[in-house]
């Protein structure tokens, strides 16, 4: 482990432009899982049980625990996560702002494919990350199995006791997704290293178009596979 | 460690008024720190920087990580948790409707102050104990060494920078206290069994009127002491 200010040994022979990008990437991972924090600790509210609101709590203290060894990270590459997180508060609270569970079967569905969807892209943009961070990226993601199986038993009671509730939140899913898609698509547009480290750069590979779209596919295939385990159409 | 359903070893010879008295002990203590979760993930977004909000989160997530254990304990008593949990919803939820923070010095104090006088009444409780809930109970109070440390420096610095602050922090300390000791009353007065525990029974112990006297000035000597390190009157 490098100390503060001292770059990390792993990736001290990389371009300015690879350890700009990676720090940008955890920034923005860090600062989802403190907004994923605030937004499942608030949308606890709703729960109808002290189990249920106990459980939604737990993803949240779940998703906050991932932020220390992120930051840490940021720091061992020679950045600050304070200021690595910044540039991404304005589309990360914009996407909470315009997903806001109106009840508690939305935040169910809100929690399982907001945490479902992040997961997998940064699952995806792992491949192009140095050992360490890629190792570090992975593992905080694989932390929420039992967290899944809750929500999908939830959800689908609460579709098995009420089936029009099924057509409210699929199309709910798909606003999570529209809004996910709309963000993520201001980050790439505002942070030019984010996306080159999908695209390459001189000395490193990256994804041409055709491959962007088939990890694109990918996504919204993983999604799909996501609402219909909670019983929804997507 | 026993079974579900089956009791403990350690206190397979108390009597039941032992039993339900420590199970409603730990009810308590759960349901507060369920709410303590609620509430400093709630009072975080008062926090002026991200820093802030990041301490206040993390201490909200402590607390949370405080109740998985008392829950076992309670089963391992033969308990159910959320039964447990359940007689004390009113009053914890009294107290904070009562003291819900105006500004973020006032949730910082809170946090201090709230956490403090819960720690030291249960301190002051856990002699009464048999072993293994005692250890629980005592384990459980000491890991916020870090967060208090964060919570002075954060109250001294506004006070620094404003001192017309204090006077209106430490009505602030006064009025917590004050909710506190209501709700404490409440709870004593409907729950025959905790108070038991502390005033002793036919075969146990407890506390004379003299002694619990002695027992209310340490505490609200030691409430004293914490305002004094925010430098605070009380």
């Amino acid at each position: 482990m490098a100390e503060s200010g001292e770059i990390d040994p792993g990736v001290a022979g990389e371009d300015p432009g690879y350890l700009a990008a990676v720090i940008d990437l955890l920034g923005v991972i860090s600062y989802g899982e403190v907004t994923a924090f605030e937004r499942l600790a608030e949308d606890a509210k709703l729960a109808p049980t002290m189990q249920d609101k106990m459980a939604l709590a737990t993803m949240a203290a779940t998703e906050l625990g991932k932020v220390a060894p992120l930051h840490q990270r940021i720091v061992e590459l020679g950045g600050d996560p304070y200021e690595a997180m910044a540039p991404f508060g304005r589309a990360i609270d914009e996407f909470h702002r315009h997903t806001a569970p109106a009840d508690w079967p939305e935040g169910l569905v809100k929690a399982f494919v907001g945490d479902g969807l992040a997961d997998d892209f940064y699952r995806e943009i792992a491949a192009f990350l140095d050992p360490v961070t890629r190792d570090l990226v992975v593992t905080s993601m694989d932390e929420d199995g039992g967290h899944a199986v809750f929500v999908v038993d939830r959800v689908r009671a609460v579709i098995a006791a009420d089936p029009k509730v099924g057509g409210r939140l699929a199309l709910w899913g798909r606003r999570l997704m529209g809004e996910a898609l709309t963000q993520a698509q201001r980050v790439a547009a505002d942070r030019d290293s984010l996306t080159a480290l999908l695209t390459g750069g001189v000395d490193r590979p990256g994804l041409d178009l055709a491959a962007l779209g088939r990890m694109f596919t990918r996504l919204t295939e993983r999604h799909a596979a996501r609402m219909a385990e909670l019983g929804l159409d997507s």
